[in-house]
Formats: structure tokens, C-alpha cells, sequence
């Protein structure tokens, strides 16, 4: 398999005076990128390695712990996914409707993109590399932690803050669930802006609409052994 | 590996006479199964053959396909799903408070249940078969409108039935999928009867409240190529 074709190594040209830390070497990347691309999509993401992943790629397996913090950071930079979040933040605000129905058609109409060529950067790969590895979930939801929810929330501590972001991520995560990996009708061919006028309410109330938070039972019990967490009533 | 301690099979007592159709064989059945359900797991949906059940069961592969109606509908049988739905409606229509709180009740409190001994009967294999086999995904499928929707729908031609049941659908998916696969919290702690009172309200209006059903364009354009789905305003 050979993506130079694609990615034009920086090998061909005369080489430039080493620039410090940061070489510009954005060919080499991307080779790493293009081969573990490949390499989670035939092995997954359990058998995938970065010393069969820097092979791929021809180079030295220090480059690919150069350029990417852990298989796991190399799982997340393959599957494409947005870094700044603040940027989708603002933008849904901006929305003249709803914030909710803003949010569902901005999530759609990013997986409903066509994979980038030899990228296997869908909805359907994401859940499969979840599903099937523990250490591909932690690693996604480490990105949630640090890239998502800590850019998006006006107060990432906030208990109640905690309860809303993952009944907002359960709406996106069942939304892309149905159309992308069931393939339900009618959620396969409905527009985006369509299924954000259906979903929108539900996103406008878990951001901002009142949530019921009393407690379980009547003496407030909760299961054993488990953290208890109450949620401020707005 | 031998399931007959838990199984004990049909073969030791002296063979009473065939009834026809139906021998009451339940102890073959429950050997099918349980080879059905290590093979599954072990091999995965994709891998798995109708053969190799039957080797594993130490039975004839006729007996597989007497019993079966093919590997995904044994699938779904591994699965432990309910058979009938209609009393689980029944019992929605009864409760006292919202319906879609307990809808949401019911579903967690199934997921939550341990997975029955050597069974794979969790959230997590379901999801992880339905993402890794198309064919499991089209069993599931099945299964969703032979044994699910044709039951609980009161009119299940309805195209704004359609609509509502894919969002209620996408709403259960999704807090499955937070709480038994991604296991982020507060959603993994929460009680069921915690998070029904949270989304309950999201399932009753995708159960009977509006829907904004309105065209997607001005000129109610659709995606080329794709059935156009009117839905009915309420």
C-alpha cells in the first residue's frame, strides 16, 4: 500500500536546516495519519499498533510518538474530529431559532460528510472502535473531558451542567445510532433540518428547560456503593 | 466445554412418542442456545456459523434450523429480548405518572439486569454485534418490526408513527449507549427511576405531542433520489 501518491513524502527535496521542536514536517503526519487510518480500520483499534502503524508509514516509530500522545490521541486525530468546539458553540448560539434544533443539524450535516478517501472517519467506525475496545472509549471520552465539554460549558463543575451534557450527548449519540449505523427509515433520509425541528425541543430543554431532580425515592435512597449525586434545581 | 450441567439433556430418560410438530424438546432448544450464545461471543455475530452451533451443541444442524428460523433470528433469541411487547405497552399505559418516564424506567431497569450466567445478553453485545454485522443489524431490524412495532403501534402505518417511533427509539439508544458502553457518568450511577423523571418528558412529546412536521424547504424540496416522507400535522 503506498499513499505517497497522495501525501508527497518531504524526503524528494533538498531537506532544510532543522527548525527546533517543530520540523513543519506536515507530510510525515499526514503519512502517519493516512497509515493508521488504514491500520484501525483492518486490524481495529485493539490489534492496531504504533510500531506496525509507524511500519506502514516508513518511519521510525519515535516519529509517531513525536507527533501523537498514544495510540488512543491517534485514534481520535484519525477519526477527524472537529478541535475547537468554542467554534460550534458560538455558532449554534449565533442560531436565529432554536439552540437545540442548531445543535442537531450542525451534528448531522458533520457525519453525513462523505469519509475523506481512505478515511474511515464515520459515525458507523467511531461506535465500532467504541464498542469493541475499552481503551478506544476511554480515549473518547477523555476527548469529550478536554476538548468538548470543558470548551462548550459556561461552567464545566457545575452538577446540574453534568446531568445536561450527557442527556444532550445520549439525544446526538441515539440520533447518529439510528441513521448511520441501523439505518432506520425514516431518520436515514430525512434532512438535517428536518430531524432538528423533531429533535430540537428535546436538546432546548436538556441545554436550558427545567429537569426534574428530586430524589429517587421518597427517603432519597440511592443504590449502594455508588457516589451519591443531587443536581441543583433551577 | 459442556453446558449438559446446566442443561440437562432430553436423551437420558427413555424417548416418549413423537407429538408431531412440537416435541417439547425445551432441553435441545436451551443446548442450541447456549452454544449459540458462547459461539457469539467467542467468534463473533460475522464468524459464528449455523454449523458450528450445532457442532458445539453436539446435535444435528437440522435440529438448529427445526428450532431456529436462521442464525439472525437465533441471534435475537441469544439476545434474550422480551417476545411480547404488548404487555410491556400495557404496562407503560397503566403507570401512574408519564408514560415516557416509564418507558425509560422499564428500559433501563431491563439493560440493567446482570446478563444471565454465560450469557452475552448485555447492552454492550448487542451494540457491539449490530455495529460489527449488517446482518445483525438487518436481524435486528427485523425483529424491531415483526415483534415490536407491529405490536405496541396502534396504527403502525401511520407515517407520523414512523417519525415518532425512530425518535423514541433514538432517545433509548442513546442513554443505552451512554450508560452501558461509554459508562460516563452521572448517567452510569443515576437511578432508572432517576432518569425516567429527566427524559420522560422527551418521550411523551416524541409519543403524542407536536412534532414540527413542517417541509424542509420553501419549496418542500427533498435529497434526490429518496422517497419523499410527508408526515401529518397534528
Amino acid at each position: 500500500m503506498s499513499s505517497s501518491t497522495e501525501f508527497p513524502t518531504d524526503e524528494t527535496p533538498a531537506p532544510t536546516v532543522p527548525r527546533g521542536r517543530r520540523p513543519g514536517k506536515a507530510d510525515t503526519r499526514a503519512e502517519i495519519l493516512a497509515a493508521a487510518d488504514v491500520a484501525f480500520a483492518e486490524d481495529g483499534y485493539a490489534e492496531a499498533s504504533l510500531r506496525g502503524i509507524a511500519h506502514r508509514a516508513g518511519v521510525d516509530p519515535a516519529l509517531v510518538h513525536h507527533y501523537f500522545d498514544g495510540k488512543a490521541a491517534l485514534f481520535v486525530e484519525v477519526m477527524g474530529l472537529p478541535r475547537d468546539f468554542r467554534e460550534i458553540r458560538d455558532e449554534v448560539d449565533r442560531a436565529p431559532g432554536s439552540r437545540g434544533s442548531a445543535l442537531v443539524d450542525r451534528f448531522l450535516r458533520y457525519w453525513d460528510e462523505e469519509p475523506r478517501e481512505g478515511r474511515a472517519s464515520s459515525f458507523h467506525s467511531f461506535v465500532q472502535a467504541v464498542c469493541s475496545s475499552d481503551q478506544a472509549a476511554d480515549s473518547f471520552k477523555q476527548f469529550l473531558v478536554d476538548r468538548v465539554w470543558s470548551q462548550v460549558a459556561r461552567d464545566p463543575d457545575d452538577p446540574e451542567w453534568l446531568v445536561r451534557r450527557s442527556l444532550i450527548g445520549s439525544q446526538l449519540v441515539g440520533l447518529g445510532f439510528q441513521r448511520y449505523v441501523l439505518r432506520l427509515e425514516p431518520l436515514v433520509s430525512a434532512e438535517p433540518a428536518e430531524v432538528a425541528r423533531w429533535v430540537g425541543p428535546t436538546i432546548d430543554r436538556y441545554m436550558e428547560g427545567p429537569l426534574d431532580t428530586a430524589p429517587t425515592t421518597p427517603d432519597g435512597s440511592r443504590r449502594a456503593g455508588r457516589p451519591r449525586r443531587r443536581v441543583r434545581r433551577r
